[in-house]
């Protein structure tokens, strides 16, 4: 029966590997069972953020050591989902997903992970439709890795979507500026997951970026050219996993939706009013939440500034209140905090996911 | 009898004065009773942020076109408290506190306000104890002002202290560092307003910046070369005054203490379980607050990286975290929210002000 | 007999124009005769960049005290061309220029001055034909204005163009990206100038930032929210006026086009093999140089970083690298450089101008 | 009879490799010659610059593949002195230094290098006199490996020097401000360097970063905390090595002092006038600058700003600045370019050094 087990690593900076050394030592985390590493490095979060880079092949060659496989064969099946930008309470930290096989088997339900990859996401796709297909299927396949049957069983799928590197003169890209080309690779990836749960019934090409009333809120997005395929993590329930984690998802209405957090903790039996308290602290298993700097300028009617600051990153400025207010409620920095959330809850808006041990 | 109102102002720029034009013109301000202005502009916050100075020469311009007296001297006679920096979720605007001397005359008691400003502080005496004395005897001769005579009817002092602009060979400063001038200069005032307030019983100049254990809770300070003088605005209870203003102030004990916050919303009435509903929103006329960086660069045991980015200060850090924790309680992005509050709150902490309209 | 005079401002802050005040004073500089101001200010050049309007609002006001007229009238009749951003060895200065009228006239030749303001350009005319046409017309009428007679006798024009600051839906802009805006106004009034001046035949629509064999090696254009109409100065050479000033001004062909520079300052007699000598120095009455952070993402076949800099603009970068080099031949950091060079000279170059007293 | 060679590696980021691989590939690169590493990466140059950690680990773990030997010993016995930051026109690159042993030996003079590590150095004598003295030792330990006998033959000391990682509270260190300590880590090595080579008679703890009049030409230093030693690499001239490879190294006495530049140039026989012709450019095969941005906040009388802006790093400033002056005369922009010259020329001055292919 497989059971899906959660750690949390500390890092002193993004090629520091020694608490990943230190839980493989002391037999906490076994190397082999790894399935998937969602973090948060200190980079910018931008397009020359190598901290992403450092870290993954810090973290690939440290696993690589102790499995005895190739660093490129584990990277080319374990999807390491990094968002770089630790602003403000932020603090680095990776989420590591292992399914451990545990007998014995029996007639239970619990949190399940499935893994997919697509196949190399050429330039010229990236925000077209093939890209969009191409998510679907893969989430489909990720759900079939999980044993996950029905959409609505689906809690959360984090993607990883590549951006473009480099363009063939014969096969020009939707577009050159690099920017624009991860937000269209966000929102094909999210509008592909929609399709695939059914959150969305049919998508067009001209939709993306453009429709912001088609959206799922069950999908985390997050693009680079670190990655050249669609890689696809999936959680949800499904029979025959070893209960013992929750999940809760939440939409968020704007960036101040703090109810929403404190709700999703509730839904975790936490006291998250407002703080969840330190003595249920130890339960938490990760926290993760997207949102995006209000295009129209304001939030609640009043101007921000985050969209015209020439010093600051708009998504520098975004991660940094967004993850302070989760943070506040968790009473942890330790929040995977991402922007660039397309298509990925309403306009303005984004999701919150907490994980957590069963009380 | 006075009344003390405070109106709140949109700006689209720092230079934009149409708001407070057009609240003169409707007459909801009137000129000749403004007192002090508090408020926020869309600077970087620090040493090169101009949007400080062309504020209140905007300010100034326009208050002078109406009352007939020279900017200059409304400049001498009026604190305008301006912290730079509206990251994530923050909005420029400004808090212009009025005191309308309304007949008839009562027995009541409310929210008074008074200012004071010492004598032009040289830069040699910038975080010396000649500083502390004069910052200590400026907040009593506020108090005056106010007509409030007992230390703890005093609420909330906000002080706009002098940074260093140029030096005598034959009076050398205490450092040639502008940073650490004006956080000097923001201890010697935060220790002068704990000294008239007996938040501290004896302030040594070894102990600026050092001695932790010394604040006061009831100080916000800020430090800048666009004043000479250390400004003085004091808020609190006295007789004579008409009531209708709360004000509540919370210590905060660290960067994530929302708790805090939604007591110090609970104390004035609001329903901050965990936000300001927007029912009750309309009743708010200000919110501030001061937090800091945690020095030994965690919090609650996590590592953050506040310090150590080259890329981005930590005061835009801390300021779109907390400014943003607050925020998404009040429901309202327009929070003074202001960094460096050293010995104005506990190590890593802060404070949170709230000023409503009595429900 | 008109005569054209220029003097540079030091400042201490965006704001602070005791200079200009002590030339005033001193009889240098006639309030009255001042006819543009080219300038760099010490913000970052982008669209948070308020040090443009301070400096801008702090000069009318003192012009304004001086001359009786209005500020707003003033600012309606005198260009105020500043360009934010004084990176690296670039210090922060203006360049007033005044036209004297004085006596006796003669037959000889000399640089004549000449501006010109279009009709307020409404947000859906930037970047299309429609302010292509305006400033064409704008550089002619200036030229009239100057006395200019020849298109091969102008020198330099230097415009400040309008960015939309807001939209009417009933006339929709050609794009809502604020950044692109930029572009296109500066592409627009390049454009415009080729036209006017003779050195492309023809423009499209479609060929603004897209066809950039199309320049002109005599235009240096900055667009920004402060204005509302193209405002255009003229330098050329003209019969009637006094002579004494000469102009030099040569293409870049790219970012370490440093022959170029030292040729134009020889240009005008001085000795720039390769720095100019400090005893040759006080000749120099303004130098200006535009340039581009090569698009195509290399210079001279080496990669550069200044395209996908998440945490600092391209154009400081651009400042930063250009303003040095022309800075250490004229031995100074009064230059006046700007990024921003669509059509103004070759993809990835730019051009250098030098005004001196003639020898 | 020993022979140095020079390489220079192209990365597309700070973990690509494949230049390197290819070279090897080659046989142009022998992957056991190889002895010393000189490179800038794309970094902010400042504390959390990680790009000099990844490349370093990229490398080593290249080096390690082709040379059999570990990446730890690899990296304790090659210096790789990085230094972040390719702001403006700089090409991030990498200088290989390779000694070969080739036969027949004769009787000539060329260019040798030199490299060791002192012992680890503790964070309380980082900016001490133990640190001075470590220095010194190992200069004097790397002239004698490179052969050097006099210290007048020694061209250039190029040291990579320890910041503190952490404290421990039995042994305070001298700062704990970590900005400052790297400062007086790379002022500790200079002075270090100083006393080797003779350049100054006596240090004392007092004068680091205080007596500006004492300094080195000859002496280029970096300090990060990637490196626990200080890592030396000496170039001189020395007996028994080949000849084939000239070094000039110039004093610059401010930022703008081009003319040092293109004499470094001429010294080697390039037509520096003022740039190097395209035909002479192969023979280049390294340029190093050092520069500071000058604390009196004035470059020849005129105000800068790097020293104040809260935005963007002083040492980014000052690295644009420089590094495109350099590479203005080189042509090119893979200029070794690192701010932070404490004691290495004159106060606000610096040094420039190329290394070229004999004409």
């Amino acid at each position: 029966m497989p059971r899906l087990a959660i750690h949390r690593l500390a890092m002193a900076h993004p090629g520091d590997m020694s608490d990943l050394a230190a839980q493989i030592s002391a037999g906490k985390i076994e190397p082999k069972a790894v399935r998937a590493i969602i973090g948060k490095t200190e980079g910018n979060g931008g397009l020359n953020d190598f901290t992403r880079g450092y870290f993954t092949q810090s973290l690939m060659a440290l696993l690589s050591l102790h499995t005895g496989e190739a660093a490129a064969a584990l990277a080319a099946r374990i999807p390491c989902v990094l968002s770089g930008g630790t602003e403000g309470a932020l603090s680095p930290h990776a989420m590591v997903f292992s399914v451990l096989d545990e007998a014995p088997p029996s007639g239970s339900r619990g949190l399940a992970l499935g893994t997919a990859f697509s196949a190399p996401c050429p330039a010229h796709e990236i925000g077209r439709m093939a890209q969009v297909e191409a998510v679907r299927a893969t989430v489909l396949a990720a759900m079939g890795d999980a044993g996950i049957t029905r959409p609505e069983d689906v809690a959360l799928v984090q993607v990883k979507a590549p951006a473009p590197q480099s363009f063939s003169p014969d096969h020009p890209p939707r577009t050159t500026d690099a920017k624009l080309a991860m937000a269209l690779s966000r929102a094909a990836a999210a509008l592909g997951v929609a399709l695939a749960l059914g959150d969305v019934p049919t998508v067009t090409e001209e939709a993306l970026l453009a429709d912001t009333s088609l959206y799922t809120n069950r999908a985390s997005i997050s693009s680079g050219i670190e990655v050249l395929a669609n890689e696809v993590v999936v959680l949800g329930h499904a029979d025959g996993w070893a209960p013992g984690i929750g999940i809760a998802v939440r939409p968020m209405a704007d960036l101040l939706d703090l109810p929403a957090i404190c709700t999703a903790f509730a839904d975790l039996g936490f006291t998250a009013t407002p703080s969840v308290p330190e003595a249920e602290r130890h339960r938490i298993l990760g926290v993760l939440a997207k949102g995006e700097p209000d295009k129209r300028g304001t939030i609640r009617g009043q101007r921000h500034t985050m969209l015209g600051d020439t010093d600051l990153d708009a998504q520098r400025h975004l991660r940094g209140a967004l993850g302070a207010i989760v943070a506040a409620v968790a009473g942890d920095g330790r929040i995977f905090c991402s922007g660039g959330a397309e298509h990925q809850g309403p306009a303005g808006g984004g999701l919150i996911c907490v994980l957590a041990r069963e009380g």
